[in-house]
């Protein structure tokens, strides 16, 4: 089968870094496209940065269908333009702000989210009301660091991390740990081992599931809100987006 | 005062009575401008309709912050891009959803929405929820009118939305109409009229919170979460939405 | 138009207070009555004050009836009578912690609620419940201070209560300030300046709505909960209070 | 022990059959004083009724502290000035529609409330929130009796009831009948011998239960919210109030 | 009337110490019979724990019914089984949990759990949700004492729980406690007596509440969830269980 | 990878056909070992079935830690003994309830559990709410068909479980459909066919869903509530569930 992995922000460098996570844990069988859009923020660490990283998205998730795309991971922990993804694909389309806390919640009772920006906080907050993901969630902790320190070798975002996720266990009465940004996919393995406790990255997770879905030949509900986009010409430098 | 009133879709015909239907009920000292965004879909139906409406209506937002507007209106059902909208600017921002909504709450003990197409129910619902409305919203009904069919003269929209008002008030409990369409707001007072309860627009709704909140001098709160984006350098067609 | 601003306790000098905080922000067309009721508690403070402050805030309900109000403001946090005060009212009735949680609602993802004793604390949240604002509403701090104490030339207060605002902004993730009582309503602005985040005092929140709401020719739905009382003879000592 | 039921109407025939039926489920060392205050309405059908029938039902409370009362009971379904009389009562304070719903949240998965006026089912909605027992309350279904209807002999209120009970039970997936009314405490027994099913009036559970806490010498906690009012003067028709 | 007290663990002292509690409180009609099962945990300190104590508490619900029992108690802080034994017994089944949460909110605003071991607060607090009554819990706190501890006299389990409700006072807002466990029924007078606030053992809670159930001749329902298991044949060591 | 998928009910017949089912959608290195318990009901349709289903599911998570199992699959919609089969594993537990309500609230808005009889209806709610998704259930619909009648060749349960299916698109605004009993699973594919939405079997769910978190090396967190059963010697019929 083939996946789309669409890391929503333009910074190649950490496309590439979520490929190799990915491809690592793929079944034989599949075909991870990672992709950033042509268009659109480096990073997205706000609201306007999400809004603006979603037509970018958007517009490989319709290449997506041209390609044969099964199913498609949105790789940035704002989920950003997933309803609206879903409206464009067949198949599955996963958020790994999702498939993160829906793992988390069936192996621990509760827990925290580790995230780079305190402004991200809220964001976090209501993706976990709007997937009933609430009641296992029981903190939301900024690092501060931006997005692409994570990317930056020699920087201190890593021992921040592990700081962090240490005070979220003695402090939140959490039992796990949910990266809250897809660019701490590559710590996730070093921090399990040594926080002993399950550290939860939604690229991989999401991926997994997404081939999960589509071995059970199941795909995005068509009958309502998820219907394709209604025929209609848009105006302007985005008329290249109607749908028709 | 200066309030911009943003129509997120790009029909002028809407715009042009949204204005109407705005200026009616404007204090005398409030400039109100109504402006159609210069990209994006001519309706908004839908989740893919409303991610491509936010780009054109943020950059309103950023213009109106250059042209002193001291407010702005999101005059859409789906209250497009209002958290993206609020990091932008200064003064408040209020999509007419929430306005309405609000309205609703403190008039009955419970409305309902009477909106258009059926797959926009659950992005009313949604709303309700952020805004901690959904123990007044006891139903979101749909007409199945496409949004333009409103504008359409002599079309049958006026009748359907009064019936679909009536089965409301018969069938949910419910004790107030909510319009779920800026496309509506000229037919709020006559339904009124013939309901006998209150029946509320969300774009003179949200006018005249604007219009409260300037007078009161309360602005978006700045210290977090909708904080100005952070300088970046976005890349590709979406380049000029740089916050820089 | 005509509001009517109704002080559920009986000490004129906050109600003077209130009507001098009303009229600064009032449109020109609003004529803005002050009122304290002739019986009842002289401040309220706990369920049981509030209770005793009912009859008399009724007593100038139906007496606005009679004056030709067309909307009233409940100028007490704990917003007491409001349901019954809107089976009076043919216009809008607004309590001031209905309408200041709703502003802060709109200006900032969550606010704290700043008031007077610990032992209205609760009441505070079961407002924040009723109005579907908990989401938004991270804490409900207390000063300790009497609600006369604010009158009190040369007191404390003012620092007490900006140190109050300062832990909960440093404490509880919030970003704006409901002032948990009318009587700080005077020093909204000052607090606002200071602490350089949204300041809400409910007093000219609810003004400014009831004439929002008037201006849109909204009225109180007589439809169900919210009718007329139905007539009766009451007994003794109320029996001025029969609905006939 | 000594338990005041209080009938917070002045209706005495009503508040005579309460006390039958208390008295005839109450232990042999209780005494049951049953009694209506000496002023406000004859039948509580709406907020306003409830406000106003408030400071007849807290004079007795008062009286009840002085007469030695152990516990009370505050027999309308509204559950009216329930907190309030907390503050002055040392013992256990419990509101029938309180009593009413947790009895049924423990002897059935669901129950439905079957009441009187439909103007009134706000309220009995709006303490199923506040008690936590939402999830358990499937419906509230109004006969569109009048209170005092079914004091009147020879009425069809007995065969209206019955019919709304058999469709909650149809209809609403309850497999319980609260009782909304503390006027319907005499058709409890032939009600529930018809339906098969539980069905709870609230007279005798909260009777039942002040019992239990009395003996369990469990009081109401005077630690902070439930605190004694504090000391103030009142004025005017309502000075007798005062707490002093 | 004879109620049935069952101590899900297999610790005879326990249950006769919860049985001397309960008999200290009953009326005088009620005979109150105390058993342990003859299989299961010895205590109960977890899920496993208390799935693998409630097939001996069905079989003692189960021999209840051929013994006449009126009502019944679970007497384990987990409540464990309580809905299977609803379908076995024809009256009220009552679980300790449940019943100490209901006393404590008509009591108090809001209420502390204060348990045995951290792993088992999961535990309680899903209880809190099951039964309505999260929004009175403001903390289950773990003494970490292991429940056989408390059985070991000159211990410091009484010490350790005093400290840990006096946190609970002054760290949760708090204004009662409820025991989390059974074994701590016979510290309940004095812990009340030095703090001062409504502490709640729920053994003689739920007994009482079964006394007035019984006398109110109010059953578990039997129209659906609650109805008798439906007959079949068990294999293996549990055919002793079939129900037939 | 070993993942064991455990009928908890004794009807082997039943759990051939679960097997046949999972291993068609197994990966090519994953073992499926699909066993019954040795004791307990022989279908779980209720909550004494469940109760007593326990003990022999959790027999078969001890052997299976023996075994060297990686993961589990409780396959029966109750989720039975969920969090204390968390307790004895090391790796995953999940159960089909809660993989299917998961999978099919990425796939659609809101979906309908279609499941067997009604008076298990209450329990498929409880795990919903458990689970955090009450807000993507709409509607638990019983088809009244017994647990065993599914496995009658030449019944009409197919024919009243599509009827039952296409009722809860019509009129529950769901746009996927669960299916409520494990014995329902190779009914899956044809019924999606049939009806053109997802339908969700949650034994092939589970199955994957285990796969993808082995194979991200994601375990059961062990820090807390679901930390190995303390060691302690069970009694009676009991004694050889003894953790030690």
């Amino acid at each position: 089968m083939r996946i789309k992995l669409i890391n929503p922000n333009t910074t190649q460098g950490m496309t590439d870094a979520m490929a190799r996570c990915a491809r690592a844990v793929a079944s034989p069988g599949t075909e991870v496209m990672a992709v950033s859009p042509t268009m659109g923020p480096p990073s997205i660490e706000g609201h306007y940065d999400d809004a603006l990283a979603t037509p970018g998205l958007l517009m490989e998730v319709a290449r997506g269908e041209q390609e044969g795309c099964d199913a498609y991971v949105i790789a940035c922990f704002g989920d950003p333009g997933l309803y609206a993804a879903r409206e464009l694909a067949r198949g599955p389309v996963i958020g790994i702000a999702e498939a993160a806390m829906h793992a988390a919640s069936v192996l621990a009772p509760g827990f925290s989210v580790v995230t780079t920006l305190g402004r991200t906080r809220g964001l976090a907050w209501h993706l976990a009301q709007r997937y009933g993901m609430e009641r296992f969630c029981r903190n939301v902790r900024a690092t501060e660091l931006a997005v692409l320190e994570l990317e930056t070798p020699g920087s201190a975002a890593r021992a921040t991390i592990l700081e962090e996720c240490r005070r979220a266990l003695d402090e939140d009465g959490s039992e796990a740990i949910v990266l809250g940004c897809a660019g701490m996919a590559d710590l996730c393995a070093e921090l399990q081992d040594t926080l002993g406790v399950p550290v939860i990255d939604g690229v991989t997770a999401a991926l997994k599931w997404c081939e999960a879905l589509v071995t059970l030949k199941l795909n995005t509900a068509k009958r309502g809100e998820f219907a394709r986009p209604l025929a209609k010409r848009y105006v302007g430098e985005l008329a290249a987006f109607s749908p028709l």
